[in-house]
């Protein structure tokens, strides 16, 4: 804020003595512009041509703003098709977004495709659980009975002995998201939405981890992305074992490396994609031993694939899990050995200001983290908040995430709104889309650009939070001025044929 | 932030090379420290008794947050009861809290009092308005009729022909205030919400502009505060004329001299309490020339009442009013005639970031408040914000005032939250308790310390903030050092008798 000083001090001077408060128009206009050039984008150069379509998205801004009935103020399932009609969200799908840098390995497809595709192929068993949730298993006889779940059915007969096949395939696909047409009354508190969001895990995980639907679901997410105008993704991930038809497994290193295999297979057949790196996670449930074999686990996998592998990361809700601290035996491994693991932690994904919770952001960038998932709390951490900026430890945002997990209802107050007037390092981001009903990254770059940022958001925002997906990724430097060459060519483009 | 430079350019450093990331205990202690420090309440010096108190309160919130509900998360509406049973709302009303510096004068007393006293007065007549409200009016004879109103009925006769008497107060009741059951329906949006607000104002007009019922209003409104440990009020009042029984009325310096009356009468009888000051409002519904004869009045009206006249603000929804700036030449009034007159701006009081009506921050500021209404927008501004902070401009925080006017809906993403993470100078306020089901300021305290401030709010926060609303009054100099002696008589006792 140096540049600042200047004009403060004026008005500072001017209010200790007793003289006259008649502002000062080109004073006023000063500040104005000195506070717009503070924020996202604030400094960023744009072209004649952008300026015109940064003006165009400002008109449809405010018609947006002028109707009876605002998405970003309204939960995501319901504001799902308002957005969908929306101009502005149509100018999102086009424009070039860069990267997805905090996404999770089961929510990547959206959960239409693995029922439609993935149920309707042979040997797919399913039963229902006591909580109302569905389990999968593929194998060549009937699985072993699963605890606490009716006895395995063949997905085959089962479809053959109903009626309505429609209504049991939207049956299963409730099973595996959390979309439904009454939020509220579904999931009426943080605790009921989490015990949800992991039962949709697990329905999924039986599909996804069948060998050849794993490799065809991580191909078909880079699909979804690459189709969505995504050139990149950093992948939270399990590593989990995969199975084969006849309950023989693969571990740990074949799932990192068929994560590898799909991502140069993709990027081969579409030049224009950048691939994707793997943040492996595990459940901050675990204690700390499970940890640190974990850790131990991450650096070997970073010996064994550096192309791949970008570094470490723990799971699971925050609010009920285990803290940073509490786990800083592991994670002080890789620094006593002389090996540089890069942490991607999520931090502050809570609203529980002051509790030993709140404390991983603080903990968080003292293990030296890379970026911070969500930090919805970093705005209550003025010293963190300044380790952040300071370090250019970018935090990512989820919008829809934070909304439906219930942190905050009505977007325009989601605390990333702080962190980009002030110009913080951060990017957007997309969680677990297919569990929220959303697909790519578009629908989060629409709340982020029209509820969070308001009409403070133009076109150098956009431009700066795309950029800012490259600038803070894992990835060498030499490929970041690749990507953000390409990243410019596809960006031009699309100003050109958007620009009106 | 100077303390910091230090313990972050140790960090930075460190993290600039390679230096491993294996966290010093002691290092992250001093960070928290640091970080505790920054607080609102931070640098509070607190006695072995208050250390005592605040472990107490700290277990207090503990349980309070395990609880299957948490108040600050709820509305309001549905919150009351819960907050009346929290033994944490008992403690804060027992507590000294200093002043109320935003509060309006049709919202100071309980809904009850002017239907069960004031309606039962002798010549009280009602009628009942299209939009489902009613009018109310006081006359020797039955009242001309009221435009878009039903004719009018004596409420005595009313009365003596109603089965239920109970039901037809209670509806009265209700046409009084906001509170209701279910909120939600109720008021689906902003708009219904204000809408209604409106309509409740316009129904307590009546009883409340006629002339004996007016004294009785403010002395009942001022006992409402003096119960609750509240011992000062700066009143946001429109001046309106009053009305006698013949229907003839008085003016704006009658109505001022009525306030001055009243506050003298009161201390008389109650020596522990230092009065009220009045700062004259306008509706921002007016135009250029309307405000420039408002503002030349409260010129007039400050040099005919130095004591009780604080200064001038603009009131009604921001959203859909005038701004600041459209008024600039009304407000630049007083600093050509080099008069001084205080201004005490609402602004901020919206989640519409960056249009014209969010400008008003900067303007209020520009326009040398003196201190800021709401300021719900004010972590949106870091320009804005910083003027405040190194002027001194405190934020008067109304949290449910904000939560029932539907700009935040779970009170811990309240951005307040963020102010008194930074120490921002702020004061906790009520603004319309009546129209909102609650009364004092005890209820208001409590979401800002419970919600608001998480665990991270501690007893040297109340302290604070309760020193805050003398630091930041209107008061003069030796009246602030009088009221700060009495408030700490008050609070000494108020620890020795509650500390465990
Ligand atoms: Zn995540
Ligand atoms: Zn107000």
């Amino acid at each position: 804020m140096a540049v600042l000083s200047f004009l403060l001090s004026g008005l500072l001077l001017c209010w200790a003595g007793v003289c006259a408060a008649i502002p000062d128009p080109r004073q006023r206009e000063a500040l104005m512009q000195q506070e717009a050039s503070l924020q996202t984008g604030g400094r960023m150069a744009l072209t004649e041509a952008e300026r015109r379509l940064s003006a165009h998205l400002r008109k449809l801004k405010q018609q947006e703003m002028a109707g009876p009935q605002f998405p970003p103020a309204m939960h995501f399932f319901k504001a799902r098709p308002l957005i969908q009609r929306s101009p502005i969200f149509s100018l999102l799908q086009r424009m070039p977004k860069g990267a997805v840098l905090h996404a999770h390995d089961f929510s990547l497809v959206g959960v239409d495709w693995l029922v439609k595709n993935v149920t309707y192929r042979p040997h797919c068993y399913v039963c229902f659980t006591q909580r109302q949730s569905v389990r999968f298993r593929f194998s060549a006889q009937k699985p072993l009975p699963q605890p606490q779940c009716s006895p395995w059915l063949l997905l085959e007969t089962l479809r053959g002995k109903t009626d309505n096949i429609t209504d049991l395939d939207n049956s299963l696909i409730h099973n595996l998201t959390l979309f439904t047409a009454d939020p509220e009354a579904a999931y009426p508190n943080q605790d009921a939405v989490w015990s949800r969001f992991e039962e949709t895990f697990l329905a999924a995980l039986g599909l996804v981890t069948y060998t050849p639907v794993f490799k065809d679901y991580f191909y078909q997410g880079l699909q979804e992305l690459y189709k969505d105008n995504v050139m990149y993704l950093e992948l939270r991930a399990l590593l989990p074992e995969t199975y084969e038809l006849d309950g023989s497994t693969h571990d740990m290193a074949w799932t990192l490396k068929a994560y590898q295999d799909v991502a140069r297979q993709f990027i081969s057949q579409h030049p224009d994609f950048l691939g994707a790196r793997i943040i492996f996670t595990v459940h901050r449930g675990l204690n700390v031993s499970e940890v640190k074999k974990a850790v131990e686990g991450a650096m070997r996998l970073q010996k064994m694939f550096p192309e791949i592998m970008a570094g470490f990361d723990l799971v699971g809700r925050e609010d009920s899990g285990r803290s940073l601290w509490y786990f800083r035996e592991a994670l002080s491994l890789p620094a006593e050995l002389g090996v540089t693991l890069p942490y991607f932690f999520h931090a502050g994904e809570t609203d529980w200001e002051g509790t030993e919770v709140d404390q991983n952001l603080l903990d968080a960038l003292l293990f030296n983290t890379t970026r911070i998932g969500h930090g919805f709390a970093l705005t209550h951490h003025p010293l963190a908040k300044e380790l952040s900026r300071k370090r250019g430890v970018a935090v990512e945002v989820c919008p829809i995430s934070n909304q439906v997990l219930k942190l905050v209802s009505d977007l325009r107050n989601h605390p990333a709104g702080v962190l980009m007037s002030e110009g913080h390092p951060l990017v957007v981001s997309s969680d677990d889309p297919a569990t929220f009903g959303a697909s790519g990254l578009s629908y989060d770059f629409y709340e982020a650009f029209v509820g969070i940022g308001g009409m403070s958001a133009h076109l150098g925002t956009l431009k700066e939070l795309a950029i800012n997906s490259i600038r803070y990724s894992s990835l060498s430097p030499q490929l970041k001025d690749k990507a953000l060459a390409l990243w410019q060519r596809k960006w031009d483009k699309f100003i050109s044929e958007n620009s009106p």
